[in-house]
């Protein structure tokens, strides 16, 4: 990669932003708060700085990594710019409206754009959290069905150039398998500290909440217009899955009522199971 | 402390043992476990071990460090041989109920029960993840109306010797803290690895699980028995605060099948913010 566009310098940004610096490319960054741009300019992280996302089109690649609810305008914007053989590539949660996002506005260079989503995150947000290893191991999850052949492998090279892994799936696995796995336990997250917020007495219960609190709800610490997005880009999957969650709490809650701990025992020790046996496949 | 039993020699009572050795106690340890009796004492943090609750009672104090179901046979088989000095102490996470079983089966000796419950765990649960350290700076919350003075006061030095911090709470008001912030948690992380586990393509899936579904389910790798005792024994304030996380969660559903971003920006980026001010406090 000689030059790499990057859209957006929060924790995924400015962590591609830095891999790219640290592999040699020369990197323009973009975003929209001053603060942010003077950071990264100060920490070395890009080379240039614009508020203006047509700016990334001077480089080979461009990076988008902002909430997937801003890539309407930004595809707007960088369409009447973008070269032909210019590679536009993001870190979004959602890939179905994504896609359909792209082919409407980029649209006769809408097979320029690869969807891609790094399953990388952290307890931190923002540019300040950024580090130039934070894709080194992770999945990479690409949907490059409507790609062109050359963009794609320019996206694989960039993900490899992070130390990331790389798989493929289609847009509509790619939504079933993160409405489970992510965004669920997101809206159950937030939902569970919207619960205690409307307790009268929730300063005072919250003073008694552990490490399993604190780790339950990590992920109610995460950017609200960025969860906004997501829930709105991927309803129906989400829907589908919060009707499964529900069916399971449905059970555990009648067995609750009825005082069945065989029930009870039975099904933690199956999710018990299930969780250990996930970590051991993480330690391998 | 002189002298200190401990019935249950798992992540709690293990590291009671511990630090009441590192005191200087003589420490009797009871597990119904052979192996975990030996590990204790081969790492001497015991000083003799028993599989009988009896064996405790040559002890000033003893601890019972065992799910809250199993207390009513242990108080059983402490009553005959308890001395009238004799002080019985507890790490569990019901109060209501276990203080009922104090007074039907230690009878006449109800009074020497404090019932207290030490705010700690851990990723790793059993005698091998035992610290003498684990309550240092952490919440003991003991219920202490119905118990002898002297016995209180004996509890009080006794978690005073951990390094604990401690306070008191009725039972009710014990009993609703903990359904909030720590028994609705722990039964939504169990019900999310248990709607997964329901899902044909639930390994495929758990593959691009990432750190924040790691985080959110590390309780459901919780002790299945233990948990299903505490269901069995909290579950007025359990079901009552179920419904409450119901409503929130029936609320952001609605959000999201209407397509609600403003709703949805709202509600996450107040539990944003209230999780938020919680860890400041924490980091105070």
């Amino acid at each position: 990669m000689r030059s790499l566009g990057v859209i957006g310098l929060g924790l995924i940004g400015g962590s591609f932003a830095r891999a790219a610096k640290a592999a040699g490319a020369h990197v323009v960054g973009v975003d929209c708060c001053a603060a942010t741009r003077q950071m990264a300019l100060a920490c070395g992280a890009v080379d240039t700085v614009s508020a203006e996302p047509a700016a990334a089109c001077e480089a080979d690649n461009i990076f988008l990594a902002v909430p997937v609810g801003a890539y309407g305008e930004i595809f707007a914007a960088l369409r009447k710019s973008l070269p032909v053989a210019g590679v536009v590539f993001d870190g979004g949660s959602c890939k179905r409206q994504t896609i359909q996002t792209a082919v409407r506005e980029l649209a006769d260079k809408a097979g320029r754009f690869v969807p891609s989503h790094p399953i990388a995150g952290g307890e931190d947000s923002g540019f300040a959290a950024s580090s130039a290893d934070l894709f080194n191991n992770r999945w990479v999850v690409l949907c490059p069905a409507g790609s062109d052949d050359d963009a794609v492998a320019a996206v694989y090279a960039a993900w490899k150039m992070t130390g990331a892994k790389t798989t493929e799936m289609t847009a509509e696995a790619h939504d079933a398998t993160f409405a489970a796995v992510s965004h669920l336990p997101h809206v159950l997250s937030f939902a569970l500290v919207e619960s205690i917020r409307a307790a009268e007495t929730h300063t005072q219960m919250l003073q008694y909440a552990a490490g399993g609190f604190r780790d339950f709800t990590r992920i109610a610490g995460s950017n609200s217009l960025m969860w906004r997005d997501i829930c709105l880009q991927n309803p129906d999957q989400l829907l589908l899955v919060l009707g499964q969650f529900r069916r399971q709490l449905d059970e555990l809650e009648a067995a609750i009522s009825r005082g069945d701990g065989d029930t009870l025992q039975q099904k933690f020790a199956a999710a018990r199971q299930l969780r250990r046996a996930w970590i051991d496949t993480l330690e391998d």
